[in-house]
Parts: structure tokens; sequence; C-alpha cells
């Protein structure tokens, strides 16, 4: 038995500082997320022994939810310091008809992260962040958002009893909406994009009024990042800490697909899981209404020039993605490829994956599964090799995409006759 | 090791039969549903010793979702032979601020079953009922629905590749149309109430053309019902194998409350789970649109009058309650008691359940909520006794009972000076 080690982060954090992914100076932990020297963005960088300590056993352990891994996370190793709604272990879905209509012959699996609390992937980033915002000494949750993250700050900050304030752009599907206010916190619609929500939140949060304010995505985000590794250690752990060789990963900021990608990479070099045969591709996707990362891959470039985003998929509606370049790389380091779909195509691939899978997803989830479909068919995806797509948030939030598709088959008066005369009797 | 049991639901099933609740008449397990002796309903009957040999390590070793109890349902015991998308193991989160504000000094929790994969507690009896249905060797499924229960058929049947045929009420809420219809089968909607639906479904079981189908609450109810025990044993081993000295459940056919107490009954009896002292109460709420069972236990009568349900609360809405007796009789011996919440009442609880505890439950949750706070105002419920609240539903489903309600707090240009112009900057 060792002794606790003691951080700003709380007990036992493998945590030993942020550094910059841009000229790799190192700095405390605290709510910085700019590197001084080059303004780069800033990674929490951990103590190697300590990550190495961690062992299968301990995690399988550990409880059914995100903090399993708390041995590999900045914040979160005492159960006490949480703030959290216990997001994660969502089911991975095998999708053998789904695999079928798009022409995968390995096993194919879907990552269900609308099983989350609020129904989204960003539940584990903020059960991440706001614990590190606790340890911090924040006293007011706040964060940018396109939705769904503004569901997870509002419910994680009712659940703790602690204020909030969200920014959101004020179109944004009434669900999203309805579903942040109704937790009592302070919602503010902008009337702008996402991209002028996230550039409002970067001057409050240097005001003073703001000095008490963790804004998830903005002065705490290099420990927000940090929670999607969570997705990659899942599906390694579920598939019996084996690597998939394909992920097909949606692209907003580009973040998740870094994180995923790291998960593998530290469960690999630790010896925790498995690579596969030639290692593992990790594939990018995002919508045509909003596709500046996957245009710089297909130009060859490294300049990703910002857009403004159109188009349904909105929870993906970044136009100037922060972890592009990131992205980029990771891409073209495992051999994957990104690949955008249009707004009918996300339609019907919302479609296919309900009717294959029983997994309803959001628009973010048929765009995932509509560029699976699309790299099958291009060749950019081996059809014999095990794939995983995720699904990172629930179709009741986005009903507008497929309201005017779907509906009521038959429509008849209560009676036997009616059901007859309507052919519902063969 | 003892030789496997073979029975019609599979192997090792504990079932044995199915027993009327009126006369005691005993049948064959099969796809009935009533009684050929007094027409009355029909329950499953278990192999006593069977029950008895289930322990509480066999049930912590099992898997994370509905079936770890699978020694103590009907059918489910393989897993190969079942027809699920593994509901169950939802959260029983601690309620403080909730307590605080409604006046209860004990402990309060809410069972929130928003959490299972179609956000509804129907996965549970849905993932029993199609796995019987399965093993009785129907090759169609369908139901009569006020809306959950149609999305969790449709979702399981398209999981498992089965076409599938639901009927609903024609003015259910958008959200629970479009989330039933996007899986592919079948939807029916109804120019009626859901006892007309529920009328019609009964004659079409009866038909040639239905004879190959399993209507999960019509033929093969008895199955059905037995999923709602898996609540009632979620909430005793999340506490530790406890039973909580109050319960207050949402009534529609009046099945779940006697299904819960049905649960607390076998545990108690086969060593599972310790009783509170003085027993456990079991408590119903009802909305004030469709009150048939509470309004029978304020008048001290076992005559249920059927009503024309009215109000919000649609997945309550059962006007002819199947199993209303049988609630009444659950409630008056344990000494609980029912009230039931306005479409007001309903709407203000639901804000109060999300801003306390970060759930944002459907209108089935809102009824609960506010049923609880009236029945401790009422000195009914013990405010120092440990409460477990039911919420059965997601908020998402039903957000037109809260939309006018709720909203953006604030509205501003992207621009500090706007910002501060609203009055954001303090």
């Amino acid at each position: 038995m060792t002794s606790a080690v003691i951080t700003p982060l709380g007990v036992d954090s493998p945590a030993r500082g942020l550094e910059c992914r841009g000229c790799g100076a190192r700095f405390p932990l605290a709510a910085q997320h700019a590197c001084y020297e080059c303004f780069g963005p800033l990674e929490v960088w951990y103590d190697a022994e300590s990550l190495a300590k961690v062992t299968r056993a301990q995690i399988e352990a550990g409880p059914q939810n995100i903090w399993r891994y708390a041995g590999l996370l900045p914040v979160g190793q005492q159960e006490a310091d949480r703030v959290t709604l216990n997001p994660g272990l969502t089911p991975l879905v095998r999708a053998d008809a789904l695999a079928a209509e798009i022409g995968l012959r390995a096993p194919l699996w879907i990552k269900d992260d609308s099983a989350n609390p609020t129904h989204s992937f960003k539940d584990r980033v903020v059960s991440v962040a706001l614990t590190a915002a606790k340890a911090l000494g924040f006293t007011r949750y706040a964060c940018a958002s396109t939705g769904n993250l503004a569901n997870s700050v509002a419910a994680h900050a009712a659940r703790a009893g602690v204020p909030s304030v969200v920014f959101i752009p004020h179109d944004l599907e009434a669900g999203k909406i309805i579903t942040t206010a109704v937790y009592g916190g302070d919602v503010v619609a902008i009337e702008g994009s996402y991209d002028d929500v996230n550039r409002l939140c970067s001057e409050l949060v240097e005001t003073d009024e703001f000095e008490d304010t963790a804004f998830v995505n903005v002065n705490v985000r290099p420990f927000y990042a940090e929670g999607s590794k969570t997705l990659g250690y899942e599906v390694a752990e579920q598939l019996g800490w084996r690597i998939p060789a394909q992920v097909v990963i949606p692209m907003a900021s580009g973040e998740l697909l870094t994180k995923i990608d790291k998960a593998f990479e530290e469960l690999v070099s630790s010896g925790l899981a498995v690579a596969p045969e030639g290692g593992w591709k990790v594939f990018g996707a995002q919508s045509l209404g909003c596709n500046p990362i996957a245009t710089a891959l297909h130009a060859d470039t490294d300049v990703i020039t910002p857009v403004k985003p159109t188009g349904i998929a909105k929870s993906l509606n970044i136009g100037d993605p922060a972890a592009g370049l990131y992205a980029l790389e990771a891409v073209r380091r495992t051999g994957g490829w990104m690949d955008y779909a249009s707004d009918d195509e996300i339609r019907d691939a919302i479609r296919l994956l309900a009717r294959t899978t029983g997994v309803f997803a959001e628009t973010a989830g048929g765009v995932t599964t509509a560029v699976t479909a699309k790299l099958i068919a291009s060749g950019r995806l081996d059809p014999d090799l095990e794939t995983v797509v995720f699904n990172t948030g629930e179709g009741l939030k986005t009903l507008d995409a497929v309201a005017e598709l779907v509906g009521p088959t038959y429509r008849v008066k209560p009676s036997l006759k009616a059901a007859r005369e309507a052919g519902l009797l063969g």
C-alpha cells in the first residue's frame, strides 16, 4: 500500500500537469486551456507509472459506468469527489442485419451512447469536466453547446445543486432547448451560430463576473476532452479487451475522434488490450452541410477552411473545428479516411439503423451510419474487417429529421369490420 | 448438478403453469390470458422449490440487466432464447433536495426507468413477453399501446428481425408515434381511446389472420406482466437487499403496482431481502383526468367505474383498468393509499423533479412526484420513512407537457456588449 498522492484535482489523480499539443510546453494542473508560449491547445499529461499500474481486474471490479476507468482519468478517483450522473457502459450492439444491407461481411457493432443519462456521449465529458471544476473551486457550471452538451451540463448541475448557465445557438431543435431549460438553470440563446456562441464564451470566461464559472469546453477543456477516452476504453473492454480493426466516429470539433484513438493507444501500450493485426484504422464522419475536416483530407491539405454550417446534423455543426488538425493526423497515421453525408442520406440512415438494429439515433448517428455505407461502397473501409460505428445521441432529440418520413401505416376506426376493410386482415 | 428441466417456455424455466387470479383454476403454460372457468385473469405460477434455490450471489454474478433475475422469471434462463434489448438495472437516484422541498425527512429515492433502451419501464415487460412469444412459436409481435409499449415492441421486433404491428390511439404525442414508426413495422392509428384499441386487439387476436401474432398485453399477458417484477427486485437489490418502507407507483392498468408488491413478497419469503419494520406500504398514483382506481379507494368500494380519460398523462390513460381490483387489494393490505394529480400539478412536478434531481421525467413521473408531495401533505405518507418514487418514462417523449413553461432565460446577440446589456454580467 503506497500513500495517497494529493494533487489539485483530488486524491490519487494520475494527472501531473497540462502539456501543449503544439510546442510541448508543460504547465501545472489548473483551469487553463491554451499554451502561454504558443497559444496551442493543452492536453492532460499523466504519470506513466500510475497509468501502468491499472489492471483489467481493477477495472472489471469497478462500478458499471465510466468511473471504472478512474485510474486512467485525471479526476474522480474518489467517489465523493465526483460531479456526475454516472454515465457510461452503454450497449455495444451486434448489427448483423445492418452489416448485410451495407455490404460488410465482418462483425459490425453499434456503440450506442444514446443510453447515457441525458442520452448523448456528452455526459462522459461533462462528468469529467465538472469533477475537475469542483476540485478547482468553481461554483457555477457553463458551456457553449450545439444542444447535447447543454442538456448534460444543466442536468449535472441540477443533480449537484450548483447554478448553471448554458449558451446555445437560438435556432436549435426545440427538444434540445426544452430538455435543457427544464432543469431550471439559465439558458442563453445566442442570435448566431455555434461558432459565435463559442467565441462569446471565450470572452466571458475572461471577465470578473465569470471568474467563478467553469465552462466545460473552454477553461476546463483539457479535462473535459479526456472524458471521451472512456468511449474507446469501453469498446475495447466490451470486445474482450480487443481493439476493433475499424472505427467510424462523428466529427464536430474533431476531438472525440482523437480521444478514442488516444484511448486505444493507451490500452495497447499499457498491455490492457490487444491491437488487431495491422493496427486499427480511424474513420471520421461529417455532414455535407459542415464538412471542413473531411474536405481538408480530400484536398490533401492541413489547411482547414472554416465553413458556415447548414443542414440537419446540428450537433455536429462546428464550422471552425478546434481539433480538426489532430483528427486529420489520427486518420492519416492509422490509414483511415473521412467522408460526409447529405441530409437525405442522414435521414435514410437513421431509418436504416432503426429498422435493422432497434437503435433510434439522432442525426449524428445517421451521419456515421450513412458514412459507413459510403466508405464500404468506395472501398475505403475493408468489408472483411471488424467495424465499430459510434452513435453518440438519441433520436428523440431530433424528431424533426424523420417526422415527415414516418408515421402510422394504417388509420382505422375501432372495429373488426374497419380493420378488415383497411386490409389489416390480409 | 441436476438435469435441465424442459418446459414449453424453454430450458430451466421455474414456471409450471397459469393460475386464475379469480378462482384459482390452473392451466398449462400457453398463450392464454383468461380463465376458461370464470374468465378471470391468469398469472404465472412457479415451482416453489426452483424459486427457493435462487441466491443473492447468483443474481449478483448475473448480467447488468433484468436477466440477472431470470431464475425468478418464467422465461429467458438461456441467453440464446431471449428476445430483448437487455433493459434494467436503471439508476436508483438519491433525491435529498427533492425530499427537503416536499417535506420528507427520511431518505428519498427516484427509481429512474427512463434509462431503459426505449426509455420506459415497458422494455422490461416486452422482453419477457416476446421471449415467451418466441418460445411459444409466434412469428409476429403486436400490442395495444398508449405509446411507450408501442416504442418498445417495435424496437424489440426490429432488433430481432421479426415483423411487428402495433395499435395506438390516433391522438398520441407525436414523439411517441415517430419513435414507433421509425423502426419500420406497421403502426395502426385507431380513431378512439386506448380502451377502444385494447378491445379491438382482443377481437383481432381471435381471428385466423392473427393466429401467428403475439399481442404482448393480450394473449401473452401473463408472461408480460411478470416482467414488471424486475422493478421491485432491482430496488431491493440496489438498497442492499432491503425492501423500502414506502413506494409510490404510477397506475394505468394497475398491474405494475401489483407486480412490484409481488416482487417484494417473493424476495422476503425466499429470504433474499429483508422487509422493513412494520412491513412496506404501497401507494398508487393516477392523474385527475383518469383516476378510476383511486376514486374507488377514496369511496371505499370495490366497484371500479370506468372513465373516459382526459389530460396530459397519456401513458396512464386507461379508463377501464384490468388490474384495478388487485391494485386496490395490495394498497389496502399494506396500509398504503392512492391519490391523483391535475395537469398543472403534473407539469409543476416534472419541473420540480428535474430541477432537484437532474431526472427529466415524462408525465407519468410528474404524476408520481406530485402525488408523493400530496400524500406527505395529507399525512398518508410517513415523512420519516424511507420512500422510493418510480419514474417510468422519459421527458423527451412528452415535451409538449412543459414546452410552454420552459425556454431560454436570455436571448442576446453574440457580443460581450450585448451580454452586458442583457444583464448576464450582473
